[in-house]
This record gives structure tokens, C-alpha cells and sequence, in this order.
């Protein structure tokens, strides 16, 4: 297979991080995993204890390749914290806890780019030696850290934000200038104008789906494209079901629900898969301008993914 | 107490690893260890996965802490691989196993050399959050690399040599010129210069003292030094306690011998230790210029170093 071939996948999906993951690991049980290509947030990148950490990358990366601690939902299954461990007995900050075998992955990623690689080529190195055979392309080679201004003036790193300070809910803006600036990595433009199905996956709309948008180029080619664009609500009655989705909706004047999602959505997007608890609210986003698909969307059960998946495939090809 | 104060210690030892670290261990039951410099070697100092390794370095820290491996000489008791595990599954070369709390040491050094430290004021933290009132002091802060050159015609770093091909018996010359070509680190010729007792601890002579006396001024600062300079023979019964000590001695035309050591250091020191196995050499010895003493210096058992040390200090004691 040619690399050309190799880089044309049918279905493309925009992806942050354990939502998504889960959705793509469904998606993999439908159609072929080498026929999808990730195109994965960055905006969380951040260096921690000296190596180059890509939560998203990682997370869809291990969640593929049936290594993630499904507890957590991001981290090696069986993980040991020896490392972090023993950098706070040096006197290092330690609530970023990442694994053991998670540095080493990062270390790995450093050691990567000093020599001079890119983080697309590294993931693409990460998953094939993680036995994964969809494609993993970082959102952009460049640093672009989605930063989170709060009600006191402040404004931290999204990882301080999330992980240090756990995710108040003092939101006032989130910050997104700096994917605005980067570029889109190599071939992302590409994947997304050739491919047959676009996925918005059930991700935070704000902070892992919003910064792959806020790219120099992505909202236009998801609107030129030939493809049906097809999102996921990763609201489920009026709560996200994981992470803080809702404070950040909050936090950028959008509704914490389906319908919030998919306005903002809107411009981009031309189906939306939300869930039978929130049913009520396909009329009004229909009215957007979306086909709308109601269905089990809470990832948690075996073979809801793969459903899930089967309904935004049908969805879209009903679209085409 | 003043920094110059606690600069100033009465008992400066030069230092290897495992010998030299059980020696100092010893020698710290005998008198305080607050008393005590140890000038380590970093003539085996490497960069392995991204961070910088002090191996002598870090066994002095270690065992003086209590904390070393005793098993292997080297590393923290009851660590684990993991880290070193999932670089190799990530296609890195293993042959060097740093524990993951080792690991974690040498990640912090490597950060704070980023950070503009130097290899003396990290050691100098590190030694203090592992509880160790000795002062390590690393011989220099430039890289002085120990190269071996073989018969084949190769010349590889020591750790290339030691670890990754096992310390064959094929050395053709030890190459010191990168240590010859070094500064001392602040501090060491005004230790040297500074100490009461003056010992070089029974570590192999070739490449782990050998170093140290490399460096422009250590030789000159041992010969001018007020303080009795006393050696301890790493070599029992013909053969070196541990390590390749041997065939480094063969390779520098040495006699694998506490007479060959003895010939090594005559030009500096006054004293030398042998063991009881080694007591026909007494007077080879001597007739060399050193005055000599005789004792156990197996390390192995319980008490064995601190009565090495108590000779070592009396037969100064003697020479002062």
C-alpha cells in the first residue's frame, strides 16, 4: 500500500480526548480501523516534569490499542506512578500524575522532537508501535495551548485549569489565539477535503473539538467539503458525561445542552447524533438547519459505541 | 553555619562507586559524616533516554542514604523497570537499566542542568532531599567522558565498555584527555588543599580515581597538600573486589595487583591500605615510599568498613 493510500481514509474524525476515544474504539468495531484518521486536539499539550505530554494523542492512542486504564480513562491499564513519585520527594509539583510507561511514551515524544521530528510523525511512530492501524494526526505541529481566563483575571494553561485547580467553574472566557495562530499539521486540510464521512467526535466542544476549529483553514474546509460533516452531543441531559464540559459551555455564553452543542456546531456541521434523554431537543435542532439522529450515546455499556457508530455512519450516508 | 564552614571538612576523599561508596559508608560511622567531601568521579557520567546520569555520583548519594541496592551496588533498593521497560518496547536500547525512582534522580538533574544549574550545586541538592550530610562534590561540572580503546582499534565511552559489551579483556589504553582538558569543579582543589586527612577510596584506579587525578591541578594540589594522602587498594589477592578493574589495570600496563595500585599513586600518596591476603606486598610497597598498613578490606561483612576506615585514619594520623 502506497503512503498515498495509506493517507486517504474515508472516515475522518475530529477527536479530544476519553469521549472520543471510546466513540473511535466503536467506530473501529464497524468499519475497517485503517479506513479512519483522528485528527486529534493539541490545545492540552503541555511540558510536565521535562517531557512533552499529548493527553489527547495519548488517550486515543492507548484507548485503540486496548491499553488505557479504563477506570481513569486516560493512562496505561496497570500503570505504576514510581516516576512522579519520587520527582515530589525532589520537591517537584505532582498532581499531573502521569505513569510510569506514560513517560516513557513521553520521553519518547521528547527525545522525538529534539532530534528534530514533529509531533505528527511521532504519533504516527506512537500508534504503529502500539499496534494501532488508524491514523493519528495532531491537530498542528505547533505549540497551541488552549488557555482559560477566570472570573478573578487570572488566566492559566487548560491543564491548570483542569487538573491543578480541578475545573472551577469561574469561567470567562476560554482563550483559543493560539491554535488562531498555528497550522493545521500536514495533511489535515487534505483528510478532511477528501474524505467521505466527516465526525465531529462526542468530545468538549469547547476545549478539545474548538481548538482543531479554531485552526487557520479547518471551519472552511469542513464547510467546502464534499463530505457530510456529522457531530456528536457530548451532553446528555443537561450534563456532560465526563470532564467540564459544562463549565466551559457556561463559560463561552452557550447552553449546557444538545441543542447549546449543536449552535454551535451549526456553521460547520450538517447531522448531529444527541441522545434519547435529550429527544425533546431534535426539533429545535433540526431548526438549525442539522439532521438530527436520537440514540443511546452513553459509552459506558460494551457495543454502545459501535452502535453509536453505526447510527452516525447511517446518519451521514443519508446526508451524502 | 556558614557556607564556609561546612565547605571546610577535615577528612577529603576521592571517590568512585560501589567501593568507594561502602567505604564512605564506613568511614561516616567512624566520624561524622558532616566531617566528610567526597570528590566523586564523573568520568562515567552519560546521557541515557534523554537524562543525565552520574553514576558514581548517585551510588555515593544513594548508599551513604541508606538507600542503595546492595544486591547490584547501584540504583534505590526495590526499584522497578517500568520506564526502561516501555522505551524498549518503543525500540530504545536497554543494555543501561535505570531503575524508575533512579529515574526520576536523574530526569531532576537533567532539568535543572536545562534550568542553568550545575552537575556540584545538583548533586549538592540532591545528596540533602536524600537526607546525606556528606559533601558530594562531582570532581568537575564539564563533561570529561573516560574513553576505552580496544584492540580491534574501537574507542568507546566507558559505559559503552562496562555495561553495553561487558568489560572485555581486549583494553588497549584509557583515554582521560577529555578530563585532562577539564576544570575541576569549584571547590575540589580547595578541599583537597583544605583537608586534614586526605584519602583515595578503593575504587579502580584506572577509571574511576584515575579521572579525578586527570584533572589539571588534582595531582599537583595532592603532592602540595598539607594533609597525609592515604590509599586504599582495590585489588585483593590479585583481582579486583569488583568491577573490570583488572583488565583496565592490564590495559594501562598495570600488575593486576595492591603493589601495581600502590606504583599507580606513589606520586601522590603517602599511605597505603592493603589486605590481609596481599601482606607480602607490604614491602614493595614501601620500598616505593609509602608506608603501609594491613587489614581486612572486604567490605562484605557488617563493620568491616568503618574498621577499614579506623586504619585508614590512624596510619594518617601517623604520617601527619
Amino acid at each position: 500500500m502506497s503512503n498515498a493510500a495509506s493517507e486517504h481514509a474515508p472516515v475522518v474524525a475530529l477527536a479530544g480526548g476519553v469521549g472520543a476515544a471510546r466513540f473511535l474504539r466503536g467506530l473501529t468495531e464497524v468499519i475497517a480501523p485503517e479506513e479512519v484518521t483522528a485528527i486529534v486536539n493539541t490545545g492540552d499539550d503541555r511540558e510536565f516534569y521535562g517531557v512533552w505530554v499529548s493527553p489527547d494523542v495519548d488517550i486515543v492512542t492507548y484507548t485503540l490499542a486496548d491499553r488505557v486504564d479504563s477506570e481513569r480513562g486516560y493512562g496505561l491499564r496497570g500503570d505504576s506512578f514510581q516516576v512522579v513519585e519520587a520527582l515530589g520527594a525532589l520537591g517537584h509539583e505532582t498532581w499531573f500524575r502521569l505513569g510510569d510507561r506514560d513517560f516513557a511514551t513521553c520521553q519518547h515524544r521528547s527525545l522525538r522532537l529534539r532530534e528534530g521530528l514533529g509531533l505528527a510523525a511521532i504519533a504516527d511512530e506512537l500508534r504503529r508501535a502500539f499496534g494501532v492501524t488508524t491514523r493519528i494526526l495532531p491537530m498542528s505541529e505547533s505549540p497551541c495551548p488552549t488557555r482559560v481566563a477566570l472570573h478573578d483575571g487570572s488566566v492559566v494553561h487548560f491543564e491548570d485549569y483542569m487538573v491543578r485547580d480541578g475545573a472551577p467553574d469561574t469561567v470567562e472566557r476560554v482563550d483559543l489565539s493560539a491554535a488562531e495562530a498555528a497550522t493545521p499539521s500536514k495533511g489535515v486540510l487534505e483528510a478532511i477535503e477528501n474524505a467521505d464521512t466527516l465526525i465531529l467526535c462526542p468530545s468538549n466542544p469547547v476545549v478539545s473539538i474548538g481548538p482543531i476549529l479554531a485552526l487557520p483553514g479547518v471551519r472552511a474546509a469542513l464547510s467546502a467539503a464534499r463530505a457530510p460533516v456529522v457531530a456528536i452531543s457530548p451532553i446528555v441531559a443537561g450534563a456532560p458525561v465526563k470532564g467540564p464540559a459544562d463549565r466551559l459551555l457556561r463559560g463561552v455564553g452557550a447552553e449546557v445542552s444538545a441543542r447549546g452543542v449543536a449552535t454551535l456546531y451549526r456553521d460547520v456541521a450538517d447531522g448531529f447524533v444527541l441522545d434519547q434523554h435529550d429527544a425533546e431537543q431534535s426539533k429545535d435542532i433540526e431548526a438549525l438547519g442539522l439532521a438530527t439522529r436520537v440514540t443511546d450515546t452513553l459509552m459506558k455499556k460494551p457495543g454502545i459505541a459501535a452502535s453509536l457508530a453505526r447510527h452516525v455512519l447511517e446518519l451521514a450516508a443519508g446526508l451524502r
